[in-house]
Formats: structure tokens, sequence, C-alpha cells
């Protein structure tokens, strides 16, 4: 099952995508909980309600705005950093090359607000040199949570997983490395570029799929989820150690191999870029830069 | 103005606390909005709307319970990290000796999520051994941003201040340790306890008070905000640039020294233990450990 998030004369829905992918089928979801997007079926799908019927007829996806899948989390987005081993390894090179901790024990998790996600085609606005002048893009899978709980062990995780997204972890590397604590340089406006819907589990093997990562049609970034250093359970069970887990709450699992920083030398994003992500079985998500 | 949330009646309530402390007046806040407690408030007077009136007879604050102002904050509090000298220099001698970088250039900032949120008199939950064996308390004063913004400049900072409450930044410090950034172990269930109330920006100069706390009646920390090595100005201007505040939005201005790990041997909270936080013109916050 894929689900969107889409404006459609005026207001926020929430449908269902056809299997060739090119209509989308409204849901019956409340006006309130619309306003929420996929947020609030996924919410009920937990409490245990049934799927809502269709609310209209099928609209052609060419005709809609997608927006992002949950347009507002309902708190910071978890994300997980150096999680891949080429990523781990280009990292060496550069600003972080101090900062170097033995990877494989414990993964590294930090957040970003709610408030940074913005939905497909949206721009990724540059804050300004004064403010930074080294912002990166990060190609990600992200988990979605379903049924919520705490202290989930790995082996039973995957039962938690609603289903899947495509989140660009955009950064501003300066900011992220002058704070030791790198939630402020993962949090500027706009840096969450997420969709372009969600790929429910039963649809996608989100443990062994493809992340891509394109900047102006040049691929910078290759990989596969099946060599994540820390994969989607022991995620799950590491986030959920003594902290409650939320329908709806995000893994984005981290990014691959490729990023701006890492090349020589550094290749930032500027005005009239576009970053275009492809998740095998997901889709793509591609924003430009302003 | 001392803003209060509280349960009364099987309901929560926002209410105004009267000058001697002793009562308080419920406020006419709307059904859904009285259930997000002061931040419905805060929200709406940023919006330029006017004080509630009164909804109903004063009641004895003896006679109601008190709840955490902001019971679940719009997404996860900022909060900042090695914010006063003595309590930077007290850490040069615990697990995290290592980690050191020049302190004075640029604050840490990191985040605890919503739900982490307890009220006064709650109690704080041990995760249990396994998940960590090392919980200590942080006293902070707490600011609550009324008006919001982006890229707000010192100068301009205090503006955005709606007042200011007490949170006790729990925190597991080996799991905080281990996963690099701290928000995880800033982040388990009941790790936020925050109260007694709200106190407004004109009654309480935020930027010169005391912050005290004790364990079991014992002083362990006694510092005082004019000794904040980033000021409340510079921490707003810091978490906004390029990132968008809203009201209610809380920046936790960081704990003075006296912390548990910094005693030799450490000494970490166990069952049966009662925090106590004061802040001068603001109140007092007191947690049970369980």
């Amino acid at each position: 099952m894929r689900i969107a998030t889409f404006g459609w004369g005026g207001q926020r829905r929430v449908g269902r995508l056809s299997t060739d992918g090119t209509e989308l089928t409204p849901l019956a979801l409340g006006d309130r909980a619309r306003t929420r997007g996929a947020l609030a079926l996924i919410e009920a799908l937990a409490e245990g309600r049934e799927m809502p019927a269709a609310a209209g007829p099928r609209l052609p996806v060419s005709a809609v705005r997608l927006q992002a899948p949950l347009p507002r989390p309902r708190r910071n987005l978890w994300c997980v950093g150096r999680n891949y081993r080429a990523h781990a390894k280009e990292l060496a090179g550069t600003i972080f090359s101090g900062d170097e901790k033995p990877i494989d024990r414990w993964p590294i998790v930090f957040t970003k607000v709610p408030e940074c996600v913005i939905g497909p085609g949206e721009a990724i606005v540059l804050p300004g040199r004064s403010i930074s002048e080294q912002i990166d893009y990060e190609a990600e899978l992200a988990v979605v949570i379903g049924r919520g709980g705490v202290n989930i062990p790995a082996s039973r995780a995957m039962d938690h997983v609603w289903g899947y997204t495509i989140v660009n972890d955009v950064t501003a590397r300066d900011v992220q490395q002058r704070h030791v604590q790198w939630d402020l340089g993962k949090s500027f406006d706009t840096f969450c570029p997420m969709g372009p819907w969600l790929v429910s589990a039963d649809e996608l093997n989100g443990q062994d799929t493809r992340v891509r990562c394109w900047v102006n049609g040049e691929l910078r970034q290759d990989g596969a989820t099946r060599d994540l250093i820390f994969g989607i359970p022991q995620l799950i069970e590491t986030v959920s150690r003594g902290i409650t887990l939320y329908p709806g709450d995000l893994i984005a699992t981290g990014t691959p191999a490729g990023v701006g920083m890492a090349m020589d030398p550094p290749r930032w994003l500027k005005p009239g870029d576009t970053v275009r992500i492809e998740v095998d079985g997901l889709g793509v998500l591609e924003n430009p830069v302003r």
C-alpha cells in the first residue's frame, strides 16, 4: 500500500495510490485529521481502526500537488549518523576527522525539528552565507513507526514498522560541527524534504533496498540498506530503550557515502541545484535548491 | 503574572496565580485548548489575543494538582550543555573529559523529546540497571518563547521571551556519552520534570536569578544565571539562526556545577531520592525518584 498526502481543491487530503501509480483514491478522514496528513491515518490504524473508506472518485496524480506524507511529525525526527561504513570512512578527511569514536558499538542518534519538513518539489532554501556556507545533502531511507512501544527488542522491532519514506537530511556542516551537538545544523527551515509518499512494510523490504542521490543529474550517492552498520531492528531497539516510541515517529537510517563534504574540494549545494533521491521500491524525491 | 496548568474536577485547567501564591483563577480557554495547558495560552497571546477572562471562582492551590505548565511542548525542547564555567570545569574529571572543545565560541545545543515532560511531584522513573546505571539531575532555568521568529538578533531577543519555568534536565550519563549525540540519554520517559508554573518576563529577570538543587535535602547545586557563559539573548540568537522559533518553544539554559557525575565517587540518583530545585522568583520544583 502506498499512501500520499496531497493538496487538492485548496485542501490537504490523504489518499491511496493505485497499483500503477497514476491515480489517488482520497480517504475518508475527518476535517481536522486531514490537516495532519498521513500521520492521522497512521495513528488511527495503530489504534486498531479500519482503513478509511474512499471519499470520492480517483484523482490523477498529475492533477494534485504531492506534499510531505507526514507534513509535521509529532516531534523531532530521529536521525542516525555514520551508519554506512563507506560514509564513516569518507568523513575521516573532513572537519569531522577529530571526532572519531569506535562506530560499531552504539549508533549515533540525533534529531531534526518537525517544522523543517517540506514536500516533493518544494525548495530547499539556503540560509544565507553569513549563517552557513556549507550546505550538504544526505539521501536516506526513513522508517515510519506504526505501533508504538518502549524497550522494543530487535527481534520484535519489525512488528512496529508501518512502512517507509525518503528523507533528505539536509545539513549545514559548519553549524553541525561547531556546536558539538548536531541538532541545530540539521534543523534549518526547509532542511527535511520528505516523500514522495509512504510505502507499507508489506510492499517494501527496507532492509534490502537501494538508495541513490543525484545532484543536477550527476550520481553522487549509491548505497544499499543491507550495508547499514546498525540495521533497522537494532535502530528501533536503540531508540526505544527507555524512550516510548509513538505511531508516526520517524527514524532516518543514515546516509551512504558520497556527500558533498567528502569531495575534494567539497561541493556544497548552491542556488539552482536540484537534488534527486531514489529509493528502489519507494520512488523519487526531487527538490530544487534556492 | 504566574500561570499554572493544573488538574481539577478531572480536567486540565490553566489558571493565574494570585499575588500571594495561594489561589488560582481558572482562565476561559476552549475545551480543546485547555488540554494543551499553558501552551494554548502562550500561543493565543502570541497571536495578539486578549488575556482570557476568569472562568469561575478562585481555587486554593492546595486543592488542585499542579501539572507541568507546558504538559507536552510542540516539539523537542532545546537544551544547552556546559553553560556555566564551573560546571564545564567539573566535567573534566568525568567520562566527558575526552570530549573537550573550546566552550567560549559556540554554545552546545541538543534536545529532549516533549513526551518526557512530567509535572511537580510526579516520579522520575529510573529505567532499570540494564538500560542505565548513571542517572543524574540538572537544575535549570528554562526560557519560554512568546513571539516566534527566525534570525533573531541578541539585541532584540528579550522581546521574544514570554517568561520562564524550571526544568530538571534528567540525564542517563552512560547513554548520553556512548551515542556521541546526547538526545537519547536526555529523553528517557519522565526525564523532564517541569514547573511549578510559568512566570512572565516582567516579573522575573531570568538573566539574574539563583538556581539551586537539593537531593534529599543536601544542597548540590547553587548557581546564578548571571554566570551563564552564553546568556539568554545569545542563546535565542543561536537557536533561531536559520531555524524559526515558535510560541511555547523552550530553551533550557544549562546547569550549574554540582551534578552527581562530577562527585568523587559519582553519586547517581536512586529509588527513594527526592530532587528539589528552586529558582529565586520562580518557585520550587520537587520530584521523587522511583
